[in-house]
């Protein structure tokens, strides 16, 4: 129990989980299902296996397995970038002048720059399984794109990536990042796909939204043989396989006997944070443990701390499913100065009913103390951090402080969820002096949110 | 002996080497000494202590001993993100079905995505130790900058970076990283020193070159209070803060019982070879074992392969001190289609001597080959790897080749260097099929060689 605690614990290939945790079955109140749009009855195996794998259609409807295996051929995979390291951040908590343990889990690693690699390389898998020729998908400034990229391109899978066209044109580098690892990507709007065609049409010289890009991945997949369309965050799937992230950092923990006290992730679509938290969160829900969750979002985009648990479209587009979760509606868009990334509509459903049972807790702040907190992670700890990864660098640099204050040795664990190199117009603006915030008012949220259909 | 080998071999962070190994001690011909270009003279102590801070000078100066403690702040500082990985490239050598063994050293697994941390940490921290306020160096792309900017902030060192400035203007993703670190990051030449100035004025609107701003730099350190000016490559001090690269491998390497065949190493200065190869190099100059160590040098820039052995200035700018070393003379500089990095003119003094003594070989490779092979490896091992690291595998790859051929279990190691995330423009280009390759002409290089100062 008083081993020596190095800067980074590195679990061992075999120590690295065997199995995924869902934590659904832990839940007594389980996630709603998602919904037909048109019926409003719960989408059945057989309508969503239409756009989505076979199997991850069953994980995305299981909610009574607790530990789901992880096929060796993943685990393969997985071991050419994990496990991760748990970094004791000793030069952080020597800058803060705290008596605070801060951990964290750091997911960059890996050449996507993030976690969404733990469920692109599943879903991949699964897809190659079913004999697929390939996947498509959206992505926006593309993250999700190239974990999906390098995943597909080690099985061989065709890759199609609808891309935001302002992010096309603007941000190159990621793009040349899925080329390079033999993806299509196609600027959306596009006139591949008839939705693409009619807005195009409708909106002449669009720069294109995710909601769109959505739509015509979707489109494309179901529209051709040998294809389904992969998502990578939000559904529950997502969240199974990214609870490789909260297995390792406990086991980590557990082999040095460290409890957590508090543990900080940030929220988008809640990928991130549902895997992090999903075994601290299924020890509370057994009853065996007490874990202090905090998820942390951005002011400009407050789905958990300002919005409605309500069924809600899970697109902007509303061709997907109904989904119920905290959401600020789904025409919901963050102010065009909101450069911190986390910009979804709504929340998982599994972290919605979470929170809804006020399993964990939520707050929401603002981008410049978030790229002020990354600054300073960056200046001690050397990472450069992702914008979405600093929302919880920053709430854990609070509770530090405040544990300064009281004199608390807590231990605080957050998750560092990726790099921030392809980010650095938004730094750029920081560094400039350039950033400002948004935060939206109780008129604009209640008019988007107003926007849910009625169910 | 027969230990299960993972695909990434950590050492714990009480088997980081706690001294750097100085190859010079075991060379019977030692590098020749750095000259006073205006008296021809070896380069007194009291002579460099002008540029460069007092302890490094003493260990560029130092032949003899062969382990130089390193200081427990510089220990801590790398505990942050090493020991890095040796991987094991099982992906690649299924893709490859090669009966070799390939392993590979990665050092981009640290926010200046390369190497030049190891040396940046330890020239800031000696620079810190000596009272001194900052630091001024010169950067291309910016890698060098980036490494030197994260020490600083460490520290707590000013840092000021004269960055060429097309590459300021062209490449702003590094410069913000910089300045993120809180670096002051000039273009050059600039209006801030007198050769910036004058510069500036016999050519308007040039967009700068390394030996220009290598210029401005020195300037700006020897004319202010406190100051020293600080290199990324090419002197010996920098290889012996990387040998760093090669104990850890040897560690690993022997922690399993293997005993490598080949080393492999990208060469451009040479800061990183010189650092893999030491300790193997070490071990055939002492009699103790044979190695095949490989340089890699660009087509366009073969300063081993094609160049003189000869002193001459370190710097286009003609101010540095006289270096002996394989060059192409300093006037060289590689065609503008040349995009794989390692465009160094020369060859450092150490790594020059030992391949003049038949200790390590050295061949060149050409761009689109490189490019090919940097693919190959980012969809199989999943890392997207820079240019100059390119180099390496490409001939890793083909020498994995010729054991298929020749049914040969040959053990393969290589420098990774780093990671491309910063090199998405040279890749696009190749993605698009528009990368072409240079090799110059004997005439072209005979030309820029007859320039070289007469000793």
């Amino acid at each position: 129990m008083s081993k020596e605690i190095p800067y980074k614990i590195y679990l061992e290939e075999n120590e690295m989980p065997k199995q995924w945790y869902n934590v659904r079955a832990d839940m007594k109140n389980k996630p709603a299902p998602l919904l037909n749009p048109g019926t409003g009855q719960p989408m059945t195996a057989e309508e969503l296996e239409g756009v989505f794998c076979k199997e991850l259609v069953a994980q995305e409807l299981n909610n009574t397995d607790a530990y789901i295996d992880i096929p060796e051929e993943i685990r393969s995979f997985y071991k050419m970038y994990r496990p991760s390291p748990l970094v004791r951040a000793y030069c952080l908590e020597k800058a803060l002048g705290t008596p605070a343990h801060i951990y964290y889990k750091f997911e960059g690693n890996n050449t996507s720059g993030s976690h969404k690699l733990n469920s692109a390389i599943a879903q991949a898998y699964y897809a190659k399984k079913q004999g697929l020729k390939g996947v498509t998908t959206e992505t926006g400034a593309g993250q999700w794109g190239t974990a999906l990229s390098m995943a597909c391109a080690y099985f061989g899978l065709d890759c199609e990536v609808y891309m935001v066209k302002v992010s096309y044109e603007q941000k190159p580098f990621r793009r040349e990042v899925m080329r390079t690892y033999g993806a299509s990507v196609t600027p959306s709007p596009s006139m591949k796909t008839s939705v693409g065609r009619k807005i195009n049409e409708e909106f002449p010289g669009t720069t294109g939204s995710l909601g769109c890009a959505i739509s015509e991945a979707v489109e494309a997949a179901v529209s051709k043989e040998g294809y389904r369309y992969v998502l990578g965050s939000v559904l529950s799937q997502v969240l199974l396989h990214q609870s490789i992230i909260g297995l390792e950092t406990k086991a980590a923990l557990d082999k040095y006997g460290i409890k957590a006290d508090m543990i900080i992730g940030c929220a988008g679509g809640g990928s991130n944070l549902g895997g992090l938290i999903s075994p601290f969160a299924g020890e509370i829900l057994r009853g065996e443990a007490n874990y202090d969750i905090l998820a942390v979002e951005p002011a400009s985009c407050p789905s958990l701390t300002r919005g409605k648990y309500l069924y809600d479209f899970c697109d902007t587009g509303r061709v997907c499913p109904l989904a119920k979760m905290y959401t600020l509606g789904s025409s919901y868009i963050p102010a065009p100065n909101h450069a911190g990334g986390l910009r979804y509509h709504g929340m998982s459903s599994i972290v919605s009913q979470l929170y809804d049972d006020k399993i964990i807790r939520a707050t929401s702040v603002t981008q410049t103390d978030v790229f002020k907190a990354a600054e300073q992670f960056a200046r001690t700890e050397g990472i450069l951090p992702a914008p979405e990864s600093s929302h919880a660098i920053k709430v854990a640099i609070d509770e530090a402080l405040k544990c300064k204050e009281s004199g608390e040795a807590k231990n605080i664990v957050f998750g560092l969820t990726g790099t921030g190199y392809f980010d650095m117009v938004a730094y750029q603006k920081y560094n400039d002096g350039e950033m400002e915030n948004y935060i939206p008012t109780d008129e604009e949220l209640a008019e988007s949110i107003a926007k849910c259909p009625k169910i």
